[in-house]
């Protein structure tokens, strides 16, 4: 029995998601899509063999629509999500769940209003094989508590569009993500540190950025965001724990003597980065949605991730040590 | 429209591809199986749903049979395969093709006369990524032409069934075939040496093994075969070219600093080690036999295989370098 | 024609220079040597064939003393420095220079007055193989500037004399001295974050601590310091620079693939780790002083690691950013 | 006390020893050299304030010459090491010993009749830090008996004068040395194999090669010889043992994040590669010297290597495994 699919947005993460849908993963089938766009929305149809409906309330409230996948711009997710919950049906939505801390809550509440856990949101690390690896060794205890986490996010280069407080939003969100689940801790403060920006970026953007973390228990996070550093798509999460450090593996590729070098290539795209993990991902929520219920990052943990991109943001503009209040997790998502 | 497809044999192998096809991989489903042990293939029936039929025969000539599976024991396969080719069904044929060279070329004679590449052979290691990426570099040129091969192929421990020419037949079959692929040239010649053994073998076993096999151009293939090694399931392949030498990556997995060492696990199981390439090939399959037809490799580099493996076991025996002579690769098959 | 030495403090470190300069570098003998502990003091003259005396003043002042090398306590080093610049003789002194900025300050002054360089402060790492490297790539230009460094100075254990204060005056002061020396750049601002201190530090000890030093254009320096790491003694310096980003190497061990595990030994001891600097550092010292000068890090450096080392101390006591300024390096020392 | 040296040959690698034991070791001091080029030797005197001798003859016999460097060309290497032998003085040989394994033996031979082990071979391999850490692992017994040895001797290019046969006798012969070390094992057999040549080669040199060698227990030995393989000066080890597998480190350097590659540079030059291995190994002989003896490799090594080698060229030009027998090694140098 296959879970019949909506899908709300069509652009290329919502063309990307049906095509996975449809040729590569098992047990679902897109049955319909609609996009503000409605071009869009047809090329999206043909790719599966998909109506195309007016609206998200159209996709969502269609009687042969088990599931719903929210893939239009950030700002049009809340309104989608909420009324998917409203209906009862499962909604993976891609990051952010919502642009402000406020819907995020809201969304939040309907949930749990609703009493049922609904909604699964696109944070797609935490299903990255490096990372599982790096959860795996740390709870099976032999290493001792965590202390400190060391990462670098680098992307070879940004345009013109990409300004200093992105480098929070489109980029540390996914470390905010994925190493609250790593740690299994809320976060307690947040520190911007502006090292010389490089001569390679634009007068808004102030690049590098080190941002700085702390949890509950302490574990102070290091977070090296530098959009512009040329050579690579650069993911780094080194865990120094009270008796030993564990460092994340990098992408797998062939070692090369050549030229008085011996060389790595090093992944230079995102998408190429975690494209097993996007897959991953969605078989889980496939899975979970034909159960009638979601798997991964919960509603929870994408109001969490807007409340600590909020601090880091205002650290950005302050210079201070701000502070991240979620208050404790509801029982609902524990 | 899903390939419906027959699966002769449901031993462990058999069972996961079921499995695969069943819950991972998009486009096939599992109609009939059939196996010796009518148990077994009952088992394999309720994990997909499929029936039961009473023979090989019954699953190839079924109506709504598209395409075949063979995973039954290695002398059966030349039967199933020569059968589906006469019934016109694309079939996967679990390594070896066939238990001689003779026939081998039996059905490699029935394929040519069908005029259809229907066979496809089950070594997966093409699909891994690893090798994949050393043919792109090979390919590419920039390293000039492959001069040498150095390789190992280890396992932790083997039981005492295991004896000296499963070195060849088991284990170095992998190479031999991937080898051939990776160079696009057949084997001129076949040599084994035998180092002191470990104490850790058993009177049967010759181990560690060195293997030798030279290409029509003159590449030394250099192959250690290990199968008590003790330490992990160790995969090596490095081609030494005319400007470069390249070297396949090792499975990803953490680098943890610990008790005075820095260290990262080494794969212990076959299973893991190539997983996704099993993923790979059997999608690629699918999508092949829904068109009727056949990728990956054919009939004749398992009749390769075959006469590869007959030379280095003959080696074995005799201590000298053997010949090893296909003939030309058929145009049907270039 | 040896260059004729004397040597103030025979505790570990100064037997160790004694029996570096008489058996191992070329050049230098060792005449007369003096300490506190009047047995030590004959131990190390047997060492090296030298005579007692009784106070540094007569070890400087003795007239067939062409050179000083002063490794007695940190304490008494200022009052034998500069003893040794009245006499005009070239002195090696251990770190630190003096135990306070005020007093390395004087030791400047002093050798300004007196016209000619004569003091080497005894900072290793500079002659280190890994940091020079570094450097080297640095000053070739093709990776742009340096704008993140990113450290740790990790002990296997310390004992419970040592006290959080320590972090800095034992420990971080390698990397104050060698990352302005890398850097060329004298620094600004110093920070000191306390994550969680491990379970395996006693109550006055903070351990970890991570540092934050900026420099004069903007390199935001980040170094961990853990000395109960249990793993190993382990040194590393990442610079991240507009093109690049570099990394120093770890110690040379063999791989060994072993019980599933593929690893290289960690180097647990500093002394072992920096060893071949030591005598690089000297000989280098040897040389200058034949000729009648120093090399290496001069008194201005070590004021300028006098005056980082109390602005971190201070940081770890208000918890803010505390500025460092040591004004412009005078055109003695450039 | 200074060890009062003379020296015969004073060519590249003569006047490098000259400035080692002048500038940079303890306790040796040349008085007396001589070559067949005088101008070479009053440059080489003056480079260390010695006197220039008319022949080997009289630096040997000069009364203040307490030992001997012999670095002429390989084929006056014999006279020079028995006249030391009949001096009764320490001699040290640049390798080879003898170009004859007959003249080796004659060596030996002179050397047993002397009664005192005089003769120290220049295999300076025996001295490398990776080499050493090898044997110290594999006498640890942790590992179990080595089996295979797998080894690479790469260079960039050589010249137009460097021929088949000079692949063994200026290049395996170091592998041949320091192999026999490492297992403490004599050889038994030989055995050449030549892969499709480089491109890059002339029609006087076959390259790659690669070469097998047998020890008395077993143990197969697999070096590739590969002096135009381009990339860099790449000498590889790994010896596979019934429990573990162990390699020897690459030279250390910084690795580079940089377009797109993670790459560490790669030694091309033999003369750095070993330079460390060159001093500790001449500081041995002065401290053996100074004794009256000799240390490191023996003059039945330097037979050994020269059995080797002829066994290797043999084998080159009859294309089969050729024996290898030196007989038991003499009780006098056990």
């Amino acid at each position: 029995m296959e879970l019949k699919v909506g899908v709300i947005g069509t652009g290329a993460i919502g063309k990307e998601h049906i095509t996975r849908l449809t040729n590569k993963l098992s047990g679902a089938k897109v049955v319909a899509v609609t996009d503000v766009n409605e071009g869009s929305a047809k090329e999206a149809a043909a790719l599966c063999g998909a109506r195309v409906e007016k609206s998200d309330k159209d996709v969502i409230n269609a009687s042969d629509v088990d599931a719903v996948i929210v893939t239009s711009w950030g700002p049009a997710h809340a309104a989608s999500v909420l009324a998917a919950i409203e209906a009862g049906k499962p909604v993976f939505c891609e990051k952010p769940l919502a642009t402000t801390a406020a819907d995020c809550k809201k969304i939040v509440d309907a949930e749990i209003a609703r009493g049922k856990k609904l909604v699964q949101v696109g944070y797609m690390r935490r299903y990255d094989k490096g990372y599982l690896q790096l959860k795996e060794i740390l709870d099976s205890g032999k290493v001792g508590a965590p202390l400190m986490i060391h990462c670098t996010h680098r992307n070879p280069s940004v345009d013109a569009s990409y300004i200093t407080s992105m480098a929070v939003s489109d980029t540390a969100v996914h470390e905010i993500d994925v190493l609250h689940w790593l740690t299994g801790e809320q976060y307690k403060s947040a520190q911007v540190l502006f090292p010389k920006s490089t001569s390679l970026t634009h007068s808004k953007l102030k690049d590098p950025q080190i941002m700085i973390l702390t949890t509950e228990s302490g574990i102070v996070i290091n977070l090296e965001v530098f959009v512009n550093c040329q050579f690579g798509y650069d993911i780094q999460c080194e865990v120094v724990c009270e008796k030993a450090s564990i460092k994340m593996p990098d992408p797998l590729f062939p070692s090369i003597k050549m030229d008085a070098e011996y060389s790595t290539a090093i992944e230079t795209s995102w998408k190429r980065r975690f494209i097993d993990a996007y897959d991953v991902e969605l078989q889980d929520w496939i899975n979970a949605a034909k159960a009638g219920g979601a798997a991964g990052p919960t509603a929870w943990d994408g109001y969490l991730v807007g409340l600590g991109s909020d601090a880091l943001v205002k650290a950005q503009e302050t210079g201070k040590v701000e502070p991240v209040n979620a208050g404790p997790c509801p029982s609902f998502y524990r």
